[in-house]
């Protein structure tokens, strides 16, 4: 892939993270010659869009580059001939997660937006929307990379692979974030960490973490037992893991984890939250009022610092390191979610595993993983079973495995309330499921 | 094995069920010739043992067939040159039992004898004790099969399996009486009935119920929906499974999946009757209590119909039975737990599985069962790698195991929790758990 | 299943081997009271399909039970509403055969009739034949069970069961042949003896031997090394297997393995055999000619003993066998082809493997197996990769896959010679291959 | 690993290639900080020894490096805290490797001094001696890396790394030598050319070749069908691949897989040289005479070009380049023998595979393969399946096995040649196998 003159289209465009996308596209401009950036959003999401690209198209003039931003509804027009496809959407909106968050509490239920039944929630929604956008990439631009990073990353990106041709990676920006937590732990530049990371998306553990080729684990538990500070996934409330089990895990659990260790913490953390800030969706319709109130200002012509209060930092510069790395040929290892095919012995061949792969022009190849240690081998096998349940519910509109896709988390574990939540969000995202005749 | 005049040892010998035992070997005597049955239990249980001991010389001279009853506390003389060795002890004995229920109930959690916490802490206790048994065999009886029905049976039919060179067969009552179950729900001979059973002690499904050959789970669940009958395991609470959960389901879960798919109703029936009964333990005290002034009734020379009561009938049945296939060399089928070896390729080749079984003089060879269905697998997988766990945790006193292992259980999965439950655990049985200096 | 009067198809009822079948019937007929037996054969069959049917309804008559004989060509009408169909065509002919066994001669390699590249040959012609037959029965009789023992059984099986939603059991005479000489070697019914077999079919060993549940596999070795009569196979060289070899592998080899085993000495024999007698489908052809003209005599009602000199005799036996199992949900035992689905944890799940099965109702389940030993692993895989690849090259009429199967058969191991036999494969045998376009 | 200052221990240190290897550790000086190299051999081996070790020392003194070179016959002094331990020995020397060549014509069989009757009793002497060489580094460098390169390097790696705690990594020329051709095929730098090679040593192939991320397998089959230049492996006959074979494998196999693919020519040619200028052992014994000649040159201080003709040519240069990677936490990619471990799913988890592998400080570690394609599975199972075999029976000297790994050995298959093979593999290496009491 030696053309000059890359074309990306973005769906979900209008989101207030594409700045920083476009911040990433400016920035490796030398190395990676993008030509055009498409950002096609919906219509109920037009203002956005229009603030945003107003925004992109400051910062490109500013940077001084050859770069052109279009924005569209038209998806189509959007995709033909893309050399990369980005996806960042979020449908039904902010509303539609604030329901996710708030339906699985009236049922004394964690109700996060990827993890447990909020997560289901927008699973159920969003694994149609991925596979239109695979059908449309598979007229329109065949030979194109899928780079999602729409939540739940992981289930999004298996549906992609076994249900399309289309050669998709999912992303997320827990592992960097946790690499850049282990250089600040031991004040060296991320480049020096290594962390050999296992599991699947929100669901994994660094095994191991080198510095410089050195392990350096045993270390790296003993700071994260003594940090008191605020968690570096800004969306995750700060609780800390019980030092006992860090210290028997001997390996680095991702925030997310704290949701199955810590359940009755967080959920009682998610309660607080929602009867006095409100729960996080609420909180972050505060965020990007205030971020999309910034990204007017026409005289604002880079990525405000503000962004970083969001959830997803990081994640669009991982996607553009990303697409450096399959543009470039690079050979170099990021953690990214690909098919298992085998890397991971515990789990099945088809499923979608998040793994050190060494990124180059024909895509991401996880290193070997074989077996996973016990301890977290039956958690992993339990979340994976529920994503894969979920998946076909979602595709085929099937209310009994969705029920026994909930019934089955770790976080719901009940069949009469798993029925009670389901029923809930089927009556409440009617419009964003007509496979469901419910 | 056609040697006329078999020895049989009964390590645990003094239980309530021997009496079962004895009828079964009696009622069996013209095809299966038990020359001497050796009971043997430890000091802590002599008592018991020699009111059981009576009461089956009794029933043997009451039937008039040729068979010795000796009872003695020195297991060596027992197990030397024995042809099988069934197991039934019960570490600890009850008062054992009813902390394992009681201490979980502290911290809000689940306290079952073989599920959750309270089989953790019957495991850590029993593990030890069947390998020293197992040790005791290579010694003096190498080629003996130990049919072992002390539980957890799965658990400890594992550890026997992975950690000896014995030729271990675990019995559970569970598939017997739900066969039995099913062949009253269709008016027909228990041996018209056929169930496909899939899983691990406690954790299985009847995949497919076949009436004569014919599948008829469909009807089969419609029944257990239309069922207001008591449970048909006498030690499970009467909660009934979710109609909508069995119909998604489409399989026939054991009554113990309760605990997991109804998990909050179980947990009030458990503190209710811990209020208010007193926990299972303590019932059984109280039948036991009865069932032995029975057994010293001189005039009693049969199985009294009151040891229905228990949990376990029909548990000796299943074992002579079994003993009968072995020694007669009858390939017949029967549901008993034996090593995976690749026969449910879900879960790892030395893990346990009860499956059915072919039963020859060579032992019990597993029916292939293939890949799980995913609304089953994800909990199996979980609950296998706990069980892994704790054999590797009881086996080497290893505190972090341990606490691993019970924090992954989805009747704790909380590290915090699960850290006050196990300290309570290994104050309380500091006795019966050398292993852990703690 | 237990509807009376029972409708069989047999496909290529004009076989020699069909007297056989309908004894088989005749005598089970109390058990398994099949109504009608339609035979089916082409026009180029049709001399022999009515002398067969012929003998056949002598045979019925003579018995004086109800049972029908039809004999056609349109196999639709056989196929309506069937409850079983056995298939024992041979596509081309013996004609064909004869082509399949002179072409590898010519290239200096064994031509047999299942092994090896004549094996191969009649693959490619019988692959599309018996997934016609598939679809015929996918419409006509959908829940019938296709018992199929036409050759090479394991490859039409496998094709059958990938390739359609028929239930397909493959059969062989090969284990009941090997447990029959072992009965004879111990002078005991067959029913005393049980072997462990493992492999594919023609390519299975006896893992052990037992004899009423004993292992007596050593003593079947030295019986097998000091045996120095004909082979139990009758179309197989009385070559005799290395007694180091035997002792070696402490397994009982099906004769087949002669051909990898004793391949110059096997290779040797074929030669003179075609110098002199004849090869081996010139020899049936003769000895064919001797049945049919016997089977024409109108006072012949009974199965001649003749018969035995074929290669297949036990064959239609156990066919029959096998229906009485299903019809009557017998669940004992039968070594049949069936999908593998994990049993042998060294072979693909959809592979079609030789294994002791529990027979009912519901079909044929293979007693699991595991790993399987290092000495026979290979060439166990290396011959199972050749089938599916022939498989695959048969269906798609695929010459570069045709080629590299041949090219890895370990009895040709060559890629020019391979690309010499299959030119000539194509050319001869043109009429029945039309997916080459070659 | 940062400490200054390396020691290397080489094992055969007299070998011819030894130059090679000094020249490596020379021109890599800057980021290789290699302080001491500890050449050891054996006593029959010395006088080559002290002409090697008296070249390196020039080659060193010219180049001004700050680097010792020793030579020992006490390897124990060698290894001691050595950081690196290299093994290039060959047990018996080149008198064995003739007989190993010598002995299979005699039946009729190729004698490869890997592949093949002469590989097997090549690996019969050697891995006994590579455990010792592990048995000893477990007590006096228990952290150093094994870098393997003696022959059958494959087997030898996969007997260290399972019969030891070493850290033992398997080189090969082949992967290198595939680049450099394929380089020189598309006219373009080898760090352009990336070959996804699956396989086992001296049996991969190269799946897919990229140039520069793009996809020209195709293009490089055609250019290896046109090719009529010598093989790119100096001691392998130049046969060539059939083209109709190259085209329907659509891989680009390694040379050593003319004697699979080719064997009939391959086999033909060994005798024809066997007969003319000698087998390759004789050949090289003669290229040895010469560039020994050359080496006691007192005004030679380079690496001879004449050391190219060896086969072994780039091995050690491999080796210094493999050393770098981890001494420097390189993350680069080379192919190198690791354990499987899952990484290709139709092969045992403890089998050692060829595959490219992420080199860091922490070792070698495999890309995912997944299933290998049908055309090369069984090939590769069936000589893995020989391999683990062949290291059975040499650990235990086990006759039966090494008939069996003989036996199944696609270059062999037959029993009775075997057996003949064996008997005198074992009569004629007697003083290297006392393993082998016979």
């Amino acid at each position: 892939m030696t053309k000059r003159g890359l074309k990306i289209a973005t769906i979900g465009g209008g989101s207030s993270y594409t700045p920083e996308l476009i911040e990433g596209f400016i920035k490796r401009h030398d190395s990676l010659p993008v030509k055009d950036i498409w950002l096609v959003d919906v219509e109920a999401g037009l203002e956005k869009l229009h603030i945003v690209t107003a925004l992109a198209k400051r910062m490109v003039e500013k940077s001084g580059i050859d770069l052109q931003i279009h924005a569209v509804t038209d998806r189509e027009e959007a995709l033909k001939d893309a050399d990369f496809v980005t996806t960042q959407f979020r449908v039904g909106q902010l509303e539609a997660r604030i329901r996710d968050e708030r339906i699985p509490l009236r049922y004394g239920r964690i109700g996060q937006e990827t993890t447990g039944a909020g997560g289901f929630a927008k699973a159920l929604r969003s694994v149609p929307v991925i596979l239109d956008i695979c059908r449309d990439m598979e007229r329109l631009c065949p030979d194109a990379f899928l780079i999602n990073f729409a939540n739940p990353s992981g289930i999004l990106t298996e549906a992609a692979l076994n249900h399309s041709s289309i050669r998709a990676i999912g992303l997320c920006n827990c592992p960097i974030n946790m690499i850049s937590d282990m250089a600040e732990k031991f004040d060296c530049p991320a480049g020096d960490v290594f962390c050999d990371f296992v599991g699947i998306n929100h669901l994994i553990w660094a095994q191991r973490v080198l510095v410089r080729g050195k392990d350096v684990t045993k270390t790296a538990i003993e700071k994260l037992c003594a940090d008191t500070a605020a968690d570096v996934m800004a969306n995750i409330p700060d609780i800390h893991f019980d030092p006992a089990l860090l210290k028997a895990l001997n390996m680095i659990p991702v925030s997310y984890l704290k949701y199955y260790y810590m359940q009755p913490e967080m959920f009682a953390e998610c309660v607080r939250a929602a009867e006095n800030e409100g729960c996080r969706g609420e909180v972050i319709r505060g965020v990007e009022k205030e971020l999309f109130a910034l990204y007017q200002d026409p005289e604002l012509a880079v990525k405000p610092p503000q962004l970083a209060k969001r959830g997803g930092a990081r994640y669009s510069d991982a996607a553009c390191s990303l697409i450096d790395s399959i543009y470039n040929n690079k050979k170099d290892i990021q953690t990214v979610n690909v098919l298992n095919n085998g890397a991971n012995t515990d789990l099945p061949d088809h499923a979608v595993i998040e793994r050190n792969c060494v990124i180059d022009a024909d895509g991401a190849h996880p290193l070997q993983i074989g077996r996973t240690p016990l301890a977290i081998r039956g958690l992993l096998q339990n979340v994976k079973a529920y994503e894969q349940l979920t998946i076909e519910a979602a595709i085929n509109g099937d209310y009994d495995k969705a029920l026994l896709a909930l019934t089955i988390h770790p976080l719901v574990d009940s069949a009469t309330v798993a029925k009670q939540i389901l029923d809930d969000i089927l009556a409440e995202n009617k419009e964003y499921l007509p496979k469901f005749n419910y």
